[in-house]
């Protein structure tokens, strides 16, 4: 193995994993913080934050980010998440310091200057309206906010347009103080790196930078509900939730195993029972998400007005059914699926260097590809099968639906067809 | 180079990339076939039978095939275009053979059973209604249509819902007879796999079907025009379109590094003058397609009702200035980032497949990467001006909105201020 992990004495932390096939590397900045990090009049304000670092800093303009990384024909992009905010370089090797100085600069000295500001309020709200515009987009953040109403978690990333719309220089510095210190910073590479000079090149940028104590998120707690909103649209767009395994839960395989069988491929119930022989959907899908305390199995679908009730039922049936009757098969061609992806994800540098830094985060080191493989096929149906059951009757429930959704039955109708 | 091309005696094209550091591959079959090859009363039948490739041959059914490559942790897909139809699977290495069993099958031997028609029928009018759900997606349509009006290149790629809703088996047949031919078919790999191998197993699956004429698609006329959907959404989206070299053309490059200079990353002219300046929009672009017979180079934005006016017009002042003073700095930028992407791109087996079924497909050959970056190198910045000015005084023009655009310009303003 060749990835190597070194902590800074104020708790930064470089990762990093050399790939001997690859000509370009992909370089990066994770922070550990996000939209669940933030109070409830700040929320949208690290996704803010992570707009405003391409708009200058004290040596760069925006121009000059853009130009220096696309000069040498770089990929330079951010996002931010509920639980982090990442800043990465696509480039070519002889260009890996060039990525990291740009990194660096545009993490710790944003200008944050007034006219920027306001220019990039403005980006943002045209972000929102697009996210309005597009149906199996905006439902996820509903179904997030009913499933963990009035916590941070439970926020849109974007943020409310209403406080997007007042953000001063002051809410970013407030965030950045609070949530960018060195110990919440993971430099991660990987591809034509090598470890020492990210090091040296770390110290550098990020050694002088005090340590600074983290601000926790508050603790994830999921709930029953239901959102619906009645709009002429073309589809009845379906999203229904459970509460899954965080991160680290002994069951977290368990439940990535039985979301894939349930719908992560062609293969998959609901795409057999609910595409295949119905025809009721183009899309549908079930995965399993997680955080560092809660985890989510999501299942969407979209489907016509007047079958959205009938789809609405036989993904309950079908969620009852897979608790209760997985197959040896189906659960060993969930652990193909997820072994051969983790595989396959490896050859992309940019997802590996996500991956390590992920894992470092999790973790607090990197655990060998062959741990994963080992926990998977330790995963066996019955264990499937009591995971499944377990959270059928343990979780709540949160539905959210948009479209024309008259005919889709309440929450209460599906949770008691569950139970029944 | 380990590219290796083999035609059969029946034409049937073999071509594959062995890159030794990878454990996995993709292995596809590209057919010379797609939205353009239709007549208007088979608009959406390419589509159709794409579909109808994955519900069941006279050996497999449609949870066979779906199980078969997902047992072993493989991921099976296709797609239509204007051109193409593509069939492909992402497998380990052990698996290729597999693979192409299945994709051999599901091409030649669909069963086009006739329940099967029916809810498949069903899944695509979904399909439909999510592409019409999805502002940013239906609009491109739209523009494809304006731009190339009444003829078999400007028509959707799913076809109008109301002659799905009639499709036959003989629709599909007729279509299959007539353009799926072993001389419209190119089998190609990258990734972990062998030429020979590769060669005697395509021999079995493919080598016995007679050659057939080729029916060649209508050539393209691009017009003038424009079309407005006026509708309560979040944003008004805008695209604009003017006729571009096709694939073989001289200026092919040129068009490439214009467009991508205009509005291919966030250096670029139109990122930095609508987002970066002006705070106008999120998303905004340009790129510069190409087809056997013409291309279209197509710039999109989306902004708010109050927005869209000032948005349209400098758009066009922007299109116009760069043809004018683009620098030896923008060009030299745009040429960086193309040869980058295209090494990139040559890290991923299924992008690398890809680029050697349409490069052999376009050429009769595939040109080494050499030969594409020494044409980009060979552009100067005299030679994209000038394409660009030639393109803005001979070109037509199409423009296509959706949303609150009542305050969108019309095209005759937009073309004389072009003009002026």
């Amino acid at each position: 193995m060749s990835v190597q992990v070194t902590t800074l004495s104020n708790g930064f932390r470089i990762v990093s994993e050399h790939m001997p096939a690859l000509d370009s590397a992909t370089v990066g900045i994770w922070i550990e913080a996000g939209a669940r990090h933030e109070a409830e009049d700040q929320n949208g304000v690290a996704h803010f934050l992570e707009h405003m670092a391409f708009k200058g800093t004290a040596r760069r303009s925006a121009l000059q980010i853009a130009e220096e990384i696309e000069d040498v024909g770089g990929y330079i992009n951010a996002y931010t998440s509920r639980e982090m905010t990442a800043y990465y370089v696509r480039v070519l090797k002889p260009d890996v310091a060039l990525a990291l100085d740009v990194l660096a600069d545009i993490v710790l000295n944003p200008a944050f200057e007034a006219r920027e500001i306001e220019v990039e309020r403005s980006v943002i709200l045209q972000e929102i309206g697009q996210a309005l515009d597009t149906p199996d987009d905006i439902i996820f953040d509903w179904l997030q906010e009913t499933a963990y109403p009035s916590q941070p978690i439970g926020r849109s990333i974007l943020g409310p347009s209403a406080q997007v719309a007042r953000f001063t220089e002051d809410d970013l510095r407030r965030f950045v103080s609070a949530h960018y210190g060195p110990g919440q910073m993971i430099l991660a590479a990987a591809g034509a790196v090598d470890h020492d000079a990210l090091v040296r090149m770390a110290e550098g940028f990020f050694g002088h930078l005090a340590a600074r104590p983290a601000h926790p998120a508050a603790s994830a707690r999921f709930h029953n509900g239901e959102r619906r909103e009645d709009r002429m649209l073309e589809q009845a767009h379906f999203t229904l939730a459970l509460e899954a395994p965080d991160y680290r839960s002994e069951e977290f395989y368990a439940s990535q195993i039985f979301a894939n069988a349930l719908g992560g491929g062609m293969s998959s119930r609901l795409f057999q029972r609910l595409r295949e022989d119905r025809g009721l959907c183009y899309t549908v899908f079930a995965q399993s998400g997680a955080y560092f305390d809660t985890g989510m199995i999501t299942i969407y679908a979209g489907t016509g007005a007047e079958e959205v009730g009938e789809l609405a039922e036989l993904t309950i049936d079908e969620l009852k059914r897979s608790a209760e009757d997985m197959t040896e098969a189906e659960v060993a061609r969930a652990c193909a699926q997820m072994k051969a992806g983790l595989l396959m994800g490896l050859e992309s540098p940019s997802a590996r260097a996500e991956r390590l830094a992920k894992l470092l985060s999790i973790w607090g080191r990197v655990p060998d590809i062959s741990e994963a493989i080992a926990r998977i096929d330790a995963v066996s149906m019955q264990g499937v099968r009591r995971h499944a059951q377990g959270m059928l009757r343990e979780s709540h429930m949160a539905l959210a639906l948009y479209g024309p959704i008259k005919r889709a039955p309440r929450l209460l109708h599906l949770s008691e067809r569950l139970a029944a």
